[in-house]
């Protein structure tokens, strides 16, 4: 089925509907939500559509389907496979405000939130009144927790606490005619129906509309120390990563980083907090947390002893927020320094933790074949390291075709060694072309029949997950 | 689309595939799948196949597919909503042959088994490797592996450790038209399309046979300490529960139990190892555990002063196996000490925690305005009761009409608590006609039209879930 065109007849009535304050076709708008921040790519939509609340978003989405108007909802725009890009042009569903914490159930430590909600101010409210919502993407400071839910984050913590799907227990969602229902209920255990909740988390806004997320928290905990280990051995840094867990250490953080990706980052925040000395080849970012301190110290002491039997220099131990702050600005900033450096591609690749040295030797090896430079960095603790191929010298005809072949060759490794292709940055528009490394065509047609149900007419998110 | 009978040619079919030895359509074993331990249910299978591989579960699958045979597979039959029973007739699809565990992968913390395995074994195989699966439901000593991933399990660890999906990583299941698919991959962490894993965790034998299972485990905990908290309120012993929450503390197990249910099960086990006062109402069952016995202590001793605030008896510390073994004997046991005295009804009710007291007074206002007497008892950490309504002296009808009113006012008043009509025991056949409490029509025709993409001729598991 074609789409429409919208026409000023739309504009019109979207504007009865939500005012036309809340209605934008001027260039700004639509520069605004043509992009996110997956490499430089850009699909204007055709209007910007910024509802308030779930009856207006079911009213757009009954409009929108009656017409076939493709709609591309948009948290924050910060995602890294495209999915808030509006490819087929359409309605941008712009969700910035639903901003409101709506209900903080102290005595059940659960959430119920709207989608637009930055997630490191939802964490923060939520820290004053003594709870924890662990889940912490890179771009905690300007995510909005709904893009949270829909690509079923995770970040550093997540090896300890679990990612997004962890956590969510309730999804208030828009289908695609209007329809506005609850997934699941608010409680921690539940054996009634089919799971719809965590059919939509990670389901990258393509089977509804998020309109109240609730989740479940854990009681604040109090302390957490830092330490930076430096490798002069990449590979070795990523077998340390077993030996903590083997040991009986469950670590809150367990972050690896190439050394390009560190130097890049220090320079790219113009910091020098961290010595470089020129035989180091990685670092182990290491975080533990708990209640009591004197336990960390000891944590903290006993993987240093269990890094030590690698070849390593000189762990940095950071127990003030001066030092802490500035390695995990470093770590988080990783991303962003790589982007100002180069053009580059990001593959989320993910393994089983111990699998993570050979990936990252297969990985060189593909570079060394396909003739592509990588830094690679992410989440180790939980055997997901993201790779930045960088551009750098090479022509774009090999960086439009032969790298295409080099990362389907990457993938279909990671596949090998019990993998998949997205450990939390989802499929979107940019990786969906290689889903069928991931999965076979009974696996695919499923995916896509589980899409009509929500959605028969195509309307959501369309050009998404699917070739 | 009418089911077809089983025919001689049928049976000749079936032998041609597993051999004459595990096909089977003698008596005993027609009586011994008929039933599971929900009730006194009894729907006979036509037919009880054994099969032992996943080929030869393809080939019946797409053989009874084909056919229109209706087949309902079955784990250990320890069931409590009537989900392996066969309401169609047809085959009996008898998984006790997938009883091995097919790969202990210590390095990456993870396990594949078949579905055939007892839970107990499992767990125990497992914590002789250092490795720790903590779902236990108190059937652990008889169930599957497989039907708690199929019915999403819990029992008393989920309130520190989770139920059944947050250790499911990974399933092998063949479809109703025999194609053998994996759901996902054996990855922490998961951004690759929908997750599969998780709509199959407790859907109930509905949308694919489970072959093979793999698991996410953690390291093995050393030291554990129970503590049993007598009550003279049992209101005020669901109150407790939340004050240990709102302390800070994660017990790894908080049961609750009616003196009825600890009376019943002392009988049934001919068990003296607990005073029961007279004016002892309820009971708490508390467990903390930890890798340091000191630690434990310490939070025993806090629990205790928290729990002292209300109006309690004697508490009795538990630290040698025996004692725990006892203790932890007389509360999986009261199910069956209920069933042994009288007919009764099992309801699995969910609330939110902090509404389990409201949840029982108004358990007990129902009881009268109703007629049915009560025993309850459960995963209070949990929000998780279980309502254990005997029949006594409860006329026929009554039980069989006014009965099945009261239990609809009661799931109705459930969910106006925020909470669900099963916590960990499914819907199967029994709780299939209160579904429309949970869920309007648009969330239950989202379910039947999922049911469809996996079962088009809705052979697997029929008259299961929906109504």
């Amino acid at each position: 089925m074609a789409f429409r065109k919208i026409t000023i007849d739309d504009v019109a009535w979207f504007s009865s509907i939500l005012g036309t304050n809340f209605v934008h076709t001027d260039q700004e708008h639509i520069e605004r939500c043509s992009g996110d921040q997956t490499e430089d790519l850009r699909y204007p939509p055709e209007v910007v559509l910024q509802p308030g609340t779930t009856a207006e978003v079911s009213s757009i989405m009954a409009y929108c389907n009656e017409h076939y108007i493709p709609v591309t909802p948009r948290g924050a725009g910060t995602g890294l496979s495209g999915g808030a890009l509006p490819v087929h042009g359409g309605v941008a569903l712009d969700m910035k405000r639903f901003n409101r914490i709506l209900h903080v159930d102290k005595r059940n430590f659960q959430v119920t939130t709207e989608p637009g909600v930055i997630t490191q101010e939802l964490q923060e409210h939520l820290k004053a009144e003594g709870l924890f919502y662990p889940p912490d993407p890179a771009s905690k400071g300007s995510c909005f927790i709904g893009g949270n839910v829909s690509e079923n984050s995770g970040g550093p913590r997540a090896v300890k606490y679990g990612v997004v799907k962890d956590y969510v227990l309730n999804l208030e969602i828009v289908l695609p005619d209007g329809t506005i229902i609850w997934t699941g209920a608010n409680v921690l255990k539940n054996a009634t129906g089919y799971n719809l909740t965590q059919l939509l988390v990670g389901s990258e806004g393509t089977l509804g509309i998020i309109t109240k997320i609730v989740l479940r928290l854990i009681p604040a905990v109090k302390h957490d120390l830092t330490i930076l280990v430096p490798f002069r051995s990449a590979v070795e840094a990523c077998a340390a990563v077993n030996a903590i867990f083997l040991a009986g250490y469950t670590p809150s953080a367990l972050e690896f980083m190439e050394r390009d990706a560190l130097e890049w980052s220090m320079k790219y925040v113009k910091s020098t907090g961290v010595d470089l000395p020129a035989d180091i080849a990685a670092h182990l970012l290491i975080e533990v947390d708990g209640n009591h301190m004197d336990e960390l110290f000891r944590d903290a002491e006993a993987i240093s002893e269990i890094v030590a039997g690698f070849d390593i220099g000189e762990i940095l131990l950071a127990d003030s927020s001066e030092q802490k702050n500035m390695l995990w600005t470093l770590r988080r900033k990783v991303g962003e320094a790589v982007k100002s450096n180069s053009i580059y591609k990001e593959e989320d690749t993910v393994v089983p933790r111990a699998e993570l040295p050979e990936l990252l030797q297969i990985i060189k090896r593909l570079g060394a074949e396909y003739g592509f430079q990588s830094v690679c960095y992410g989440h180790a603790g939980d055997g997901n390291l993201h790779v930045n191929i960088v551009k750098g010298n090479m022509s774009d005809e090999d960086w439009n075709v032969k790298l295409t072949e080099g990362i389907r060759k990457l993938f279909t490794e990671v596949i090998r060694l019990g993998g998949t292709i997205s450990g939390e940055h989802g499929i979107g528009l940019v990786q969906k072309e290689y889903m069928d490394i991931a999965f076979n065509a009974t696996q695919l047609a499923i995916m896509k029949q589980i899409k009509n149900v929500f959605d028969p007419r195509g309307i959501l998110n369309p050009g998404k997950l699917f070739v």
